[in-house]
Formats: C-alpha cells, structure tokens, sequence
C-alpha cells in the first residue's frame, strides 16, 4: 500500500486548466499540500503543456518514468482504457475519484467491473471508484478534492461514503483532532477496508482508527479476512467503526427460529466483538468516541470518582454510572482525612464528592489531587457549574496543570483518565476552550463521558480476555461421525431433501454426541404400537416428512400417549389430519419417541451468515424464543469462554442459576453442547441453518428435542 | 403568585453597601433589570441610608406601606425573625435566596421548620430558601442573584437545583432561547413546582415548561396534586421534566413481587405517564427538546420524508426513524413527479429523496417545496452534509425563505415541521447560524431529530387520548362488599396479621367478582380427605400461616395429589417439614385447592406508592417475572384503555394475541380483572400491596390462583 500513502511520483489523470474541474482541484491540492515527490500532469489536449506548472504528456506512455500512483479525474467512460495504459506502465496504484460507475446502476456496473478485470490482469490496486481521494498527513499528500488539509495526528479514518468524509474533515477543524491517513473508499471495486486496515495495523503514524462502513469487504471471503486482520489491530490500536444500515425487516418465511433471528446485524455485532471492533451507533458516537480514544488514557479499573461543585448533576453522574455498570469509587482512608480536612463542613466527601456551590479553582484542585493519586480510583469524572463563584477559567487552568503534560503523553504512560464536564454555554466556553487547547477533551453532561469509559472499560476488558490464550477445546464425536454425516447429506439431497427433520436430524446429532431421543420409524398403527412398547409409555407420535416443517400447525404431532388404544387412535388421526391439510405431502411415516423428561426449554440454533460463516445462537426456546426474543449470537469457532458468555448474556440464565430456590441447571451441558453443534457446523459445510428447540435442560444433562437441519440447495 | 411575578412594590432585606455581597448584587439586579414597581432597602444598620439609591429601613416593620415581596439576602439564623415581622407587616410572598437550611443537616432543618410554621400563621408564601431567586423576563423582575437577564422567550422554567438553573442560564446564551418566567426553587419549604405549574398553566406568556426536580412536592398529597395539574397543564402546553435520580438499588426483602418491582421510580414514570409530562433522560435531552418544542411545530402524522445530499447520511435517517417506529411517507404521485421532472438522473426519488452530492441550494428548494406541499409528508427531515459543491450559507437561507415566517409564527399555525441536520464542523457554522438566527432550530445528527420528532409523536399521541373522555366503567361487586372486606381486614389487623394469603385473600378477591378456587381449610389428614373428595381429585395442599410467605420455600405445597393416599402423605408430610423450618410458625391449618386448569401465567399486582397512591402492575407471571421482568405500570384509577395499554405493552403480549398457531388468551377478562383490582385498591386503603401471581389466563376465563395481599401495619 506504501504507493498510495507515499508515492515517489505521481501523475494526475485529468489535470486541467480550468479551475472549477476537479481535475484542477486535485493537482493544486497535491502541490499546495506540499507533495515532495515528482509530478506529472497528464491532459490529453497536447496543445497543453504543463497544468499549474507541471509538465503536461497527452498520454501516461510518454512519461519518462513508471509513475508509482495515477490519479483519476476523468469522465467514467474513458477511465478503463486509460486504466489498461497505466497497467502496461507498470503503474502500481490508482485513485480514481471519477464517479459514474456501479453508484448508477447496471451501465456504470459494467464499466466497473471492466476497471476490477484491468487491475487483476495488471496487478494494479485501485482505490474507488467515485471516491474523494486520499489524505496523508504524515507524507503530506493530499491526493483528493478536499480543500482543506487536516491537522497531522493520530487518527486513520476510513470512509465508504464521501459525504461523511466531508463531514468528518468539516469536524475535525473544531473538534481539535488530527489525523495521519484518511481514505474515502468509494465503491470498493479493489482496495476495500481490509486493506487499508492490515496496512494501518503496522502503520507507527496511526494510533487509532476510525470508520464509516456500509457494507464489508467486497467478495465471500471478506467477512473472515476482516475479523482476522481487525482482531490483530485491536489488540494493539482501538478501531472504532459505525455501521450504516442497522435496522432489518424480519424476514418473511421461516424455517427455522435461528434463521428469523440472525440477521445480517447480527452476524456484524458478532463480527465485532469476536474482533474488539469498538461499534459507534451514530455518526455523533463515532465522533465523540474518536477525540476520547485518541486523546485520553485508557483506565487501569473501573471504579469512578466524581468530583462536582453541584448536587443535581452528581445524582445524574452517579445514575448514569449505575446505568452503565460502573461502580463508585471508595477513596481510600487518607484520601478521605485530606479532603475532609481542607473542604468546608458542608462540602459531602462521599462519592461524589460534593465542593459545594462556591468552590473555586483550589477546592478542584485538591479534589483531583487526592483521586489522581487515590488507588481505588480508576477514572475521574470532574463536573463544574457556572455558579457566580465559580472560577471558571482558572479551573479549566488547573486541570490541565494537574495533567502537567498533555493527556497524548499520559496516554502514552497509561496515566488515570480525567473526563472533565462542564456544564452551561457561553460562560464555560471559554474554559472549555483552554481544556481542548491543552489536548483535553470536554463533555458537556455526564451521560457522554460515562458511555466513553463504558467503552474504555470494555475495549480493555476484550483485550485482557484475548491475551489470555483459551485451552484448546478437543471434540470427540462418533468415530468416521465426519464423513458419515457428509454422506447422509448427500443421499438426502439426491432425494432432493433440503430441509431434514426427526430422525435423521436426530442422527446427525447424536453422531456429534449430542443427547437426543430413541425413535422408531413406523408404517402402521400396529407398528406403532410395537414400538411404543419397546421405547415404554408414554409416548409421542410425529408425523414425517420432508414437505411439513411445522408438524403441530397441521395436527401431525400427539404427545402423552399413555396406551396401546391412544397410540392406534393418535396414528390414524395424524394421517388423517395430514392427509386433509398437506394433501401433496411426501411422507415418509410417522416417528414414534418416548416422552421426554419435563425440563427448561432453551434452543441452540445456527445460520451460516453469507459473509462472516457460522454464526451460533443460543437462547431461551421454546415458544419464548418468539415472544422474548431472548438470544445471544456468536460466530464460529467459539472458545469454552465465547459459549460461557453467550448463556450468561440471555435474562433467562437467571433460571439457570436457579431462580427463587429451584436448583441450578447444568451450565457445563449447555457449553458442551454449543461447543459441539459448532463443530458440527464447521466440518459440515453443506448445513445452512440448524436448530435445536427445544433443547431441555435439566439439573443434570441436557436433551435436544426438536431437531431440524436446512442443508444448501 | 401574582405577588411573586409581578409585585408593585419589593423590599430587600439584606441589602448591602458592599458589592462583594449578595444582598448587594440582588438589590442591584433588580433596578438593572428595570423593575417599575416601590423598591425598598433593608438593612439593619440605622446608619444606612440608602443603598444604590434605594431608600434604607432598618426594620421592614418601619416600611410606609406593606410591599407585595420580600427577599431575604441575610444569614439563615436571622430569617425566621425577620420573617415574622414580615408576617406582622402584611407582605404576601418571600423569596428566601439565604442557604443554610435543611440542605446543611438536622440543625438547619430546625430552622426550616421554623419558616414553614411562620409561613403557615402569617399566610406568607415562601419561595427557596437556598435558592437563586426568580427571574421574570415579561415584568422585567430580576429577583435573584443571576448576573445576566436572559432572553424574553416562551419557555418558562422551573429547578430544583441552584447549580443547574445557572447551566441552564448560561445554555440559553447560546441557544437563542429565551425565557418568561424563571424559577429557582430550593427546599421547597413552602412553594413547591406544583404551585407554580398551577400559576403557569394559566400564563399566558408561558407557551412550554421545563423543569428539573429531584423531588416531587412536600407533602404526602402532592404526588396525586402533582398529576392533576400537570394533565390539566399538559392538555395546553408541553412540560418537559428532568427528573434526577433515576437508579433505584432493588429491595432487599421482597414480600410481593410488585413490591420489589414496583420502585419509586416507576410510580413517577406512570404519573408522567398519566398526565402527559415529557420525559427527559438527561438535562441534554431536556436542553434539546426545551427547544425544539418551544420553536419547532408539532406534526399532524407521524409519515416522515426525509431530503438529503448524501447516501449515508440517509441511510442513517432511516435507520434512526425504523427504531422509533416512525414511518417513511409515501410522496403524493405527482410530487415523485416534479421531483423525477427536476432532480438529475443519478438522485433517488424514493424516499430518502438523495439530491446527491453536486445539490445546491435550488435542489434543496424544489425538494423542501414539495414536501411542504405533500398531503402524505407529517415531518420533513432535511440533511446537509459540507461536499465542495455544497452551498452551505444558501441552502440556509432557502430554508429560512421557505418557512418564511419564524418558526413561532408556523407553530402557531400548525405547520409542518421541518428538522434540518447540517453534520460537520467549520463550514456548517455559518449555516447553522443562519437558521437558529431565524428561529429554525439545527440539528447536528440525524438521530437527534429523530427523536425529538417521537416525542411530539408521543405527546400529541396522548393529547388525543385524553381529549376522547373515556366511558365511565362500574364495576360491580358483590353486595356490601367494600365493607364486608373493609370488615375482614380489621379483624386480621387485630390478630396482628398483616399478611393475608390463602382464603381470605381469595375470598378479597371474590367479593370483587375475581374468579378464584375453592378451598377448603382442614386440620387433619381425615378432614383433608374429605375436602378433597368434595373438591375432586387431583388437589393440592397448601399450608396456612401468616407468619409464612413463601410456602414453597419450607416444604408447605404439595401439588397434583391424586388420591386419598398422596393426600394423606402429603398432609403428614407439610405438617412435618412446616414445624421443622419454621417451629414458631403460627398456622391456621392446610387449605386443600382442586388442582387448576393449566393456563398461561401472568401476574397482576398492586403496590400503594407513598406519593402517587396504587400502583398496579401487570406482566407475564409465574417465576418469569423474576426472569424477564416483562411488566407494565400504571398509576390509579384505571380506564379501559389504560388497561389495555398496559397488557399490549409488555412483549408476553404476543402470547396474549396467540403466536405459532396458539389460540388467542382472553384479553378481554384481563382488562376487567386489571380493573376491578384497581377498584378493590381504591376502595380499601388499608391494602399496601396485591399480588396475583399466577393470575392462570385461558381462551376463556382468568382464574387468580395464587393471591396475597399485605395490610398496613
């Protein structure tokens, strides 16, 4: 990537001498933002020759040189021809901000994938098309139309929309942020965020990383590669992503409970917490979060002091606190004496403590002394006021004393994170004003500056986690249990079965050790009755067949059978039921099975999610799965921990506790059993969804019920 | 409160030669603010003639006349005298800006009460003490000690909290807010937000209230008061309330479920709920929607469309709107018309309208035209993001154009309202600009409009509610039932039993036409025998005792017993693991209960908040309630609607409407059992708490199974 972000010679597709082009844009943007290398104009009037002083070649053939990065400004149409001159150029890298391609539709689509063929024939990356360009602060490059070049700093962004590009650039200039690279995507037709991240990842300049997504990646593969490069970047640098595109319709036809509940939101929530990907919910979030992760050092625990020369906005810091999870801070005994020996009787020295509504500068000062030094104080969350005695300048003046250098440089020594909030407008502006010069940032409420350390503590929290390596988890299934569940697959597809249900579900589980029910296959009533005796009363009767998915809706289920005479009578219903409502069915008999001991129905389901494979469910089952939608998603493969966190994440693990003195459930079941089903899934790729509900958890064991498999058409 | 807001004549007591001092800065605020009225001084020193002009008395008793208000600027221990001697002058209202009262501990407490028994005597209003003052912008009264006079605006606003009436001042600076009437209300010794909501309600300068409260009144009446005029309020204008403290740490012992759900907090949601006040989550949100409910329409549908410059954004927007549940509007087909007409090639027309990124002001124009035009638009959320081609200032004062009039004047008349979010920084600043100059609040995010657009949904949803008076329902019950069961109570009150369970709970319930089971309660084994034959078999057998709630806990239940042998065991068996938990157990015998058809399990219960009256709660029951917290509240009395309200509010509902082919539950006998506990709780004041838990719910039918009912002590 080091020919996009710092290219030895440049030429520019397009440069003109008319100013309102873009192609004149871009040009003078590269020599006013202080290009260093060697530059080319190339402008096919060969009566131009030079462009704001640069040499003019009608062609990319004639430059003299192999130029490393060509940047595109012209009209769609003509790009790919161009494109095919600068591959036999041995150009490395293109930009092409021209637009007119897949964002049009299917005739600019085609054009596009004319541009991806030329870049793979001739080894030539391409970023965009219809993008803004390219931004680096650290080469001093500005290869875009963006007018204004960002302050230099620590930051990377990427971008697949433009306009929040724009934004993001507009932002920058009042936020006190700046960046090393930044990079609007465009439509990904080559170089998409994974590149750029995996290059980001070893990039000294960038300490975090912030990005605007639509969608991602460009092909199949994508979903993996970015949960793989992403999980090592995190683990050294924050990657703060917001994700456009959150809320999904349900989808309408269900097969299985999983399929209905794992949308592709879903699989990406689940992407970015197997890879530490710290999720923005809105381009406000993403804002605020950036100047944070950037500017303020991480917190070594979680426990807060709050300092405030106010009551009501304490209460609402500590509510907000509550909220979120994070405990108050117990100060330390001394810390305690200092404060209660310098503050005024009326001042309250529990957390928070309270300076009192004349506290000038010196109170927070002593306030923030005795928590920076406090060891049972994690982070500090410093609220002021504009109350007539309120010194609002000198205190904005002490905070950043106390923080002596600048918070990049306490961040860089991990030092305790201060969050000061100053609440009000045009009397604390300017004290917020000498807290940002100095590298701090400011909140204006509470709430604000708790979600940043909620996300603080997590970000730290899942990199504590990754370090510790997981043992590794060793599945044992039925000997040659692989290639037999493969097989069967493949004669049910020959059979043009996709959707396999009861026994050979049952099977198929059972191969992976999973608990499952004894059954019997039967063709008559008096069958039925013989297999009731041999699996012992009561008993269930099911219906089989490939072409019924819910049994119950068509009256081809009968549970509790306690004799021979409701077995016979339960049989001939059930075909008769089936026959009347499902006339066109295949079926293959009825499965006859013991009743099952009563237990708590939970579901473990799977759906393999297009990009990000397998992503596993667990939940609350039954028909509560419906109606409470109680459920937690990871993707495979999972470690013992990953499926730990998945039971313990549901409101029903409460029942697995043991609730209001019923005993506990059997946990290590529930984890072995997920374990299982994902390995299950991952040896068998031809399994689309699956679902286990109810799976029956009892004090001990667990039993899969209900088992259904969706294998690919 | 006349006297308080525009008096004829006020006197400072305390007023002060000495600028550094309060009673200076107040005496001062008042003549600069430009107060027309009688202004006297009061400052003990005969030696004082005047203070800043104003002629000095030593004593108000040597006052000419007897001024409308009183404003004390002296230390607290001198209040009370003072006050007196106001009392004995006749002054109306005192505003009591001196601290050092019950916000200091018992001691000031002690002196607190002293005012209040002055206030009392003398019928003396007091507003604070520890307060800020008041500030009236429409009689130019600046009585209190805030430096800056703020805007005269249509928001009056009400606080609890000195501190935050100050951030809210120094907020408005820049907001381009203004207030009428502005009030600090410190310890609410005597005027509480409930006098002054009654005076506002009637003002005609007041168009919307804000308030923040930590507390709600002063007195045990004042949750029910509180209600009753914030509806009344509420019905013509908004009130917008911050309400801090919000976390609640569960109780620890829980006696009834909805004791231990049914917290402080949720009684002030359900009175919030019940007379239509705003609910703000943090003073960020009440600063948001303080203006955009002060400037910004209220729309007639809830059908948005949404012009933006850029995808992204865009997708943003909607994402946001499907969250809130706000739908997308369909444009009127000869608007898609002058849109497909007008707009270039490349912009979407479906709804979000994407000018694309080259839009000028003239797209923006044509698109905010037809949107303002169209009969299926109810809001329009229009998006600006700062591309190079964006005319930022212009498409501000297109918009500005097109709303012609101020936004005041448009909401006058009811006009749709228009959100504009401009995102970015520096360059949006001065369009930003443009639009709040003209009175058009901006909006930096899509998600921010969003939701202030579902609180004008919300409020405007329950003007019409409440508009639609709803039919008087009579419940019935059995004859002399109040009294009979009014009867009952006392005589376990004089058992000293406050724990009512098994059949005297039940037979609460049935005199107020509950369905419940029969029951028998027995003393030996024979006896239960007997009952159990004349109950039918299966039964179940339950201790007695009001010493013992949960019977489970001790062994004290046997269930589905089926013979005379199970119940003897049984019966042996309570007897046996009763008197060895819980040897000091009162008991009154074992109640033999048929066993109850099964049914779905829900839960209604009644809690009696010291503030707001009953409380009642309904959910999804058994020892799910535990689990998944899955309840409702609603504060007495009950209209049909409000019931239905609170079954269709909780997700267990879909089991109500019947899911996965399950048959419907009888929605209708829960309506009217929610309403006839509602009336047994208002008919009988001593009952504290209620819980049906299980209340059994059928096709047809309810049954309370499980019934107790805690009595004051």
């Amino acid at each position: 990537m080091d020919f996009f972000f710092r290219p030895k010679s440049i030429v520019v597709i397009g440069a003109s001498l008319n100013p309102q082009k873009l192609g004149h844009q871009v040009l003078k943007n590269i020599i006013e933002g202080g290009f260093k290398g060697k530059l080319y104009a190339c402008n096919i009037d060969p009566s131009v020759k030079k462009v704001l002083g640069v040499k003019n070649y009608p062609s990319v053939l004639d430059i003299p040189e192999s130029p490393d990065l060509a940047i595109f400004v012209i009209p769609a149409q003509a790009v790919p021809s161009v494109l095919e001159e600068c591959g036999k150029k041995k150009i490395k890298g293109a930009i092409i901000i021209s637009a007119g391609f897949k964002e049009i539709g299917p005739e600019g689509e085609k054009l596009e994938n004319e541009l991806i063929k030329i870049s793979k024939f001739y080894s030539i990356r391409i970023l965009g098309p219809n993008c803004l360009g390219l931004i680096d602060s650290i080469s001093r490059l500005n290869a875009s139309f963006a007018p204004s070049f960002p302050k230099k700093g620590n930051i990377a962004v990427i971008s697949q929309s433009g306009a929040v590009c724009t934004a993001i650039l507009d932002w920058a200039q009042v936020a006190e942020v700046g960046f090393s690279r930044f990079i609007s995507l465009g439509n990904k037709a080559d170089v998409t965020e994974i590149d750029l991240l995996e290059f980001l990842e070893k990039d000294k300049a960038t300490e975090l990383i912030i990005a605007y997504l639509e969608s991602i990646g460009n092909k199949v593969d994508d979903g993996r590669k970015f949960i793989e490069i992403a999980k090592k970047l995190s683990l050294k640098k924050p990657l703060i992503v917001v994700k456009a595109g959150k809320t999904e319709k349900g989808a309408k036809a269900i097969a299985t409970h999983t399929g209905a509940l794992a949308g592709s939101q879903k699989a990406i929530d689940a992407a970015f917490l197997k890879s530490g990907v710290i999720k923005a919910d809105s381009l406000e979030e993403l804002f605020v979060l950036a100047k944070s992760f950037s500017k303020i050092p991480l917190p070594e625990k979680k426990e807060v002091l709050v300092i405030t020369n106010a009551g009501g906005p304490g209460v609402m810091a500590t509510d907000a606190l509550e909220a979120a999870n994070l405990p108050l801070a117990k100060l330390e005994k001394g810390n305690l004496e200092i404060l209660k020996k310098n503050l005024p009787k009326a001042a309250s020295l529990k957390n928070p403590v309270d300076l009192i509504g004349d506290a000038k500068a010196d109170r927070y000062e002593l306030a923030l002394k005795v928590g920076l030094k406090d060891k049972n104080t994690g982070a500090i969350l410093l609220i002021l006021t504009p109350q007539t005695a309120t010194e609002i300048e000198k205190t904005a003046e002490v905070i950043s004393e106390k923080l002596k250098t600048k918070n990049e440089k306490r961040k860089a020594k991990n030092e305790k994170p201060i969050f000061p909030i100053f609440i009000g407008g045009e009397k604390v502006k300017k004290g917020i004003r000498i807290l940002e010069k100095a590298g701090i940032p400011v909140f204006g409420f509470p709430e604000k500056a708790v979600n940043v350390l909620k996300k603080f503590i997590e970000y730290r929290n899942w990199k504590e986690k990754i370090k510790k390596a997981p043992q590794p988890v060793s599945i044992e299934i039925e000997k040659y249990g692989k290639e037999n569940v493969a097989a069967w697959i493949k004669e049910e597809r020959l059979k043009n079965v996709f959707h396999l249900g009861d026994q050979i579900a049952d099977e198929i589980l059972r191969t992976y050790k999973i608990p499952v029910l004894k059954s019997r296959l039967v063709q008559s009533a008096t069958e039925a009755i013989a297999a009731s005796r041999e699996l012992t009363f009561p008993v269930v009767l099911k219906i089989s067949s490939p072409d019924i998915i819910h049994k119950s809706d068509v009256g081809g289920v009968k549970v509790d059978l306690k004799n021979e005479e409701e077995v016979k009578r339960a049989f001939n219903e059930i075909i008769k039921n089936v026959k009347r409502k499902k006339p066109k069915a295949r079926i293959n008999g009825i499965v006859v099975y013991p009743m099952a001991k009563k237990g708590i129905e939970f579901v473990i389901g799977v759906k393999r999610d297009p990009l990000f494979g397998p992503l596993i469910m667990f939940g609350f089952g039954g028909i509560w799965i419906e109606v409470f939608k109680d459920v937690s998603f990871r993707l495979a493969p999972l470690t013992p921990e990953d499926a730990k966190e998945m039971i313990s994440e549901i409101k029903a693990y409460k029942l697995i506790k043991g609730v209001r003195g019923q005993p506990p459930l059997d946990e290590k079941a529930i984890i072995d059993t997920i374990l299982k089903v994902c390995k299950l899934i991952q040896d068998q790729p031809e399994i689309e969804e699956l679902d286990i509900n109810p799976l029956l958890v009892y004090e001990k064991g667990v039993l899969a019920l209900d088992n259904r498999i969706l294998i690919k058409k």
